[in-house]
């Protein structure tokens, strides 16, 4: 080994300290995490009224009461919110398909004033075109693409999204979405992505079914792994799509990989899959429009959490998950966007908190959870996300009113 | 009269021009405008491919496709859009409640997990609270936030905006009201705010029933008249609420005072107010979730505009109005926000136009309409504003995307 020569050691930086103070309340999340997936209520979300938080760059290193604030911090530069301004944990979407190319605006339009499936697809529309599109992209047009969609992401309070591939649908396209994620990460230090490989998202038109299988199997889930292009592989179970069989031997590849896993599982219909990603060990079983009763103790028994995403049911005109069901008998419960050209065009998280509340019957503390702590979870990133603590990330946002209901409450906005 | 001195006569400033090429395409709307109310393509919205516009600081003075710029115009400074942004009519939400004090997230958050409405009325929540507060509020505080709110409405591309009094429910506090539009009139000239009286918004708890409408016909119309403080008036008929008589009242004593009207009509419950609106000739019935097949013969045959308000029947879990009813006997249909703390806390018209897509079956033209022209017509404004065409005002809105498809394609952002 050459030893490097000609740079200066340098004593660590002392990191600088930073605060706000007087803010209407620092919702910490204490008591949901102490609670992990039992039953919550409002007052869970463990308000600190005129709270104080003190952090570096990297993390937190006080919360409290602004009264108690302790004399060491009395000189750090403090912004004054006047009460008039809320923090919270930075907002956690986890599930988006954050990587695709082409539009399906006029599609979208023409399908809601009628025009039928065959129709759109004669005309070569549907998820086909969206593969065509990102298949011909660049990588470099794909990360413009996504940049966008981060940035405005960012601006409803976002700060970790997981980004899945799948609509490349054969190993180069895939491996192409899942280095945009990594371009993502560095170009945008301030946010958090976290990747994953969604091969199984649907079947190329241009190969056997079997056959692509063999291949995200034996070839891109190693190289993925490898490469450490993604944290976590995720397969579309449903009828017309991946079978309970298929999808088991795509999870159990990316397990025996290292790579952590996730379902798509009863949207479309009932397949048991939500009970396959707690048998598996999955993070997260997501969707659930059709979850069985059995599939929901699977889930409450695990620590699976179900990731609902009702833009989706609006979007498809379904009844929304069972959540209320879901959170009485213990599991714990995520809210996500879906982001996607297909069933959810939507980057807002926050509307789909006020979905939540509004066809879910979700209380503010099941709410804030689902896009904090259960979404950590979702992502296993629940030691250093999702809540507030001193040695946790200094990973939040201060809300631009006083009070973490308001951002619901809001419709869209 | 006194003569004015010291003043120095200018001669009239020769208006400078601007111009917009190559825009992906400048919709015009111009069949919207020609077909006034009868069925609608989607061609109509008559898309100007790789269009150019040109105009001054008040009006439109030239409209084609770029390549047919005629050379007058040659030298005028333009901003070329590449292909790749839309030009169409400035946004019109024609029914929004911008002007109230007060927060009721708490409620929203409550009400949600399943508090019941005597449970919030008990704390004192409801209209009431938002009544209280309103009267509480000084009309520098209702300035500050209806100003915030006309920003944000601004960012979704809206450039008028129909604002009702209606939550001070007494003379003074109604008036404080009014005031408040003509202030956002002088502040954010960019934007037309459209003033509408709506005392007859519900009854105040303090007073008698017939005292409180003696009270509107004989001295607060009078007076808004006089001080020209509201170009509408508009009256919430519905059970519970004002009757079909008192409503009739009321709005018959605007209209002798020289005031336009609007109706709150057959909401939740079917009184045939859409009925009198036609009969009144009204510039609209507005919301109509329970409008009987004679409610719509009659807007079918009147020039009663019909404003449909989606995000209402997604905040009361109400089935969407019957727009296709509508558009198919002929009414014309504007959509709105409804904006307002009770039943819609929503600024974004790009979300109600999703809305009317997926759940009311519009297509693009009707959507388009709906927004543009057809929401001029329910506020007077047709002459001017709502489509582009050389003389009419330079009201228009430069898109961040190549096709209009994509505002509604997008779900909530």
């Amino acid at each position: 080994m050459t030893k490097k020569t000609g740079t200066t050691k340098k004593s660590p930086a002392t990191p600088v300290l930073s605060a706000f103070t007087h803010a209407s309340y620092v919702y910490t999340g204490e008591m949901i995490r102490k609670k992990d997936g039992r039953k919550l209520e409002p007052a869970d979300v463990s308000a600190v009224e005129d709270g104080a938080i003190v952090f570096d760059q990297k993390k937190i290193h006080w919360i409290g009461p602004a009264r108690e604030l302790p004399k060491i911090y009395k000189s750090v530069k403090a912004t004054d919110l006047k009460r008039k301004q809320a923090i919270m944990p930075g907002l956690i979407d986890s599930h988006t398909h954050l990587v695709f190319a082409g539009s399906r605006a006029q599609e979208f339009a023409r399908r809601c004033a009628g025009a039928t499936y065959q129709e759109i697809a004669d005309e070569g529309g549907g998820i086909l075109t969206t593969v065509n599109a990102t298949r011909e992209a660049s990588e470099a047009e794909l990360f413009e693409l996504a940049l966008k969609r981060a940035l405005i992401a960012y601006r409803y309070g976002i700060r970790t999204i997981e980004c899945k591939s799948g609509y490349g649908l054969d190993h180069d396209a895939e491996m192409k979405c899942l280095k945009v994620v990594k371009h993502l990460r560095e170009a945008l230090p301030q946010m958090t992505f976290v990747s994953t490989y969604l091969g199984a998202h649907a079947f190329p038109k241009d190969r056997r079914r079997t056959e692509y299988i063999d291949e995200m199997v034996r070839k891109t889930i190693p190289e993925v792994a490898e490469k450490s292009l993604a944290e976590f592989c995720d397969v579309f179970i449903d009828e017309g799509y991946y079978s309970i069989e298929e999808g088991e031997r795509v999870l159990r590849a990316a397990k025996k990989a290292g790579i952590k896993t996730k379902v798509h599982a009863d949207e479309l219909a009932n397949t048991e899959s939500a009970h396959l990603a707690a048998k598996l060990g999955a993070n997260s079983a997501d969707h659930l429009l059709k979850i069985s009763d059995y599939g929901v103790e699977s889930l409450a028994e695990s620590s699976t959490v179900a990731t609902l995403l009702p833009g989706t049911a609006l979007y498809l005109k379904e009844n929304f998950a069972p959540a209320r069901d879901l959170l009485d008998k213990g599991a714990k419960v995520a809210i996500a966007t879906d982001f996607n050209p297909g069933t959810c065009y939507s980057l807002n998280l926050p509307l789909m908190m006020n979905l939540s509340a509004l066809y879910m019957k979700m209380n503010s503390a099941e709410i804030f959870a689902g896009v904090t702590y259960s979404a950590a979870c979702a992502l296993g990133l629940e030691a250093t996300k999702g809540t507030l603590d001193v040695g946790m990330d200094s990973d939040f946002v201060v809300l631009p009113y006083d009070c973490f209901e308001e951002m619901y409450y809001r419709l869209g906005w």
